[in-house]
């Protein structure tokens, strides 16, 4: 398949991501359906113009007519969703997700896939610290990364379409990443810096701590607003690259704390010359 | 003395603080000079209007006819500055700063300071991770919090107008703290969040991450652009209420670890929820 203006797309879960991707395609013309579990978040996108028709049931005219459908729901829900349902898909029908780990999805779903259906995975960066369609906004995409993770399973139409999909909802940089990178790079990125914010949030009762704070806390601490679900169900399916993330940065963060206790200022200068130097990259352009 | 339009206020170091100091007062209608150490910030501050007059000179003649004195410098520069000129200083100035650590510069200041000039100190929350005074902006005070740490030493009238100081610098939230509980909360809201943000930002080096990265992980570094002389100075002189405050945070990044480590799916989700409810009190207002 290529992916025009007439391309059928069939959103599955219409959360903050899932709506993202809805707005940012019917603002550019595709038609865009969705299938998700609330009827007032079909009525919101409804009156936002953000899709065309939307459902809470299984629709089996809408599923064999979609021609892309992205699964923008939790990993578990997912995989379970592909084995009940996989039967009501047309041949040829391309898949992609949202889904932050990929080791525990992607081999599960494309070894239980069909043989005329493909799924080609992708991580859209730009998560948000808010749950819900009325928190979507494609703007978010705007300057952030989108990576493509294909596997030996993929077929190079597949893998353009994703990377055109990315470019469509407005992503600035499309990248490519085995399977094994992006978990890799996603337990540091992402899911350690969870962490550290979820315990610099709880390592303290905060009692009146919001009358003096500064913007470093608040910046450290936007994501420790958390969805717990889906965070515990992501921590743990990439829980051995986590950990080693987990462990290096507390190797890290003692050496500083050794620096401090010794009064080492000339280590401790350096450090955060190093720190300055590799920050720069990170802006976005 | 009181605060009003006719007050002589001289700011002492035009960087990134100093400099929004200096642009806020003007603006509102008060006359502000400075000394400072480059001549180029000067014209800087007089092409935008932040400023009556600045010199680079130890001008007798202005610190004498001044009547409140903001010091913008670092701590030890402060001190030595005390020492050295104090005796410049005319009979009832008061003078104020906005040093990031108290225990180790009031009590000194304070100690050596003559008895007819008063020295009330306070610490405005609201630091850039860039200095000069090119990034000085006043806007950043607006929603912002602005402690004052008096002591014993110092009477009713100098802690009120520090107070409608910090007001009429913008500031939303004035409160008082002592010596003691300032340093452990800047320990905890600003100096622990500071050293988490440079050891993420060292632990792992960085090639091409930025193509990967989400705004999680630039959130958590954004401070990792650090000013490393004035940082190394603050974390040293306020050691023992850190060293506590790292040892708490990585207790408890470590009971998060634990629970990855053996799938407590059950304690994860307890954590985040405390998590999300703790910081919801934090969003500015």
């Amino acid at each position: 398949m290529t992916l025009n203006k007439n391309t059928n797309i069939l959103i599955i879960g219409l959360g903050v991501i899932g709506g993202g991707y809805a707005a940012a395609l019917t603002a550019k013309g595709y038609r865009v359906s969705c299938i998700t579990k609330n009827k007032t978040d079909i009525e919101y996108a409804l009156e936002h113009g953000m899709i065309l028709y939307g459902t809470t049931e299984l629709d089996e005219n809408l599923i064999k007519s979609a021609e892309l459908i992205v699964f923008a729901v939790y990993p578990t829900v997912f995989i379970e969703w592909i084995k009940s349902n996989q039967h009501l898909f047309s041949p040829g029908t391309l898949i992609t997700d949202v889904t932050g780990v990929k080791s525990s999805v992607v081999d599960e779903v494309q070894s239980i896939l069909r043989d005329d259906v493909e799924f080609i995975s992708a991580h859209p960066m730009a998560g948000r610290e808010r749950s819900g369609v009325e928190y979507s906004d494609p703007e978010v995409f705007k300057g952030a990364n989108y990576i493509v993770t294909p596997t030996e399973k993929n077929t190079i139409e597949a893998i353009e379409v994703c990377k055109e999909l990315g470019r469509e909802l407005g992503f600035t940089r499309i990248s490519e990443l085995s399977i094994t990178e992006h978990d890799e790079m996603i337990a540091f990125l992402s899911q350690l810096t969870h962490c550290i914010a979820v315990s610099l949030m709880t390592c303290r009762d905060t009692d009146s701590l919001e009358r003096y704070t500064g913007d470093s806390f608040r910046d450290l601490t936007r994501i420790a607003k958390i969805n717990e679900k889906m965070w515990a169900e992501l921590f743990l399916m990439n829980k051995d690259a986590l950990l080693c993330e987990m462990n290096s940065f507390i190797k890290e963060f003692n050496r500083f704390k050794d620096m401090i206790q010794s009064g080492d200022r000339k280590g401790l200068e350096e450090k955060m010359k190093t720190s300055t130097a590799r920050r720069a990259l990170f802006d976005k352009k």
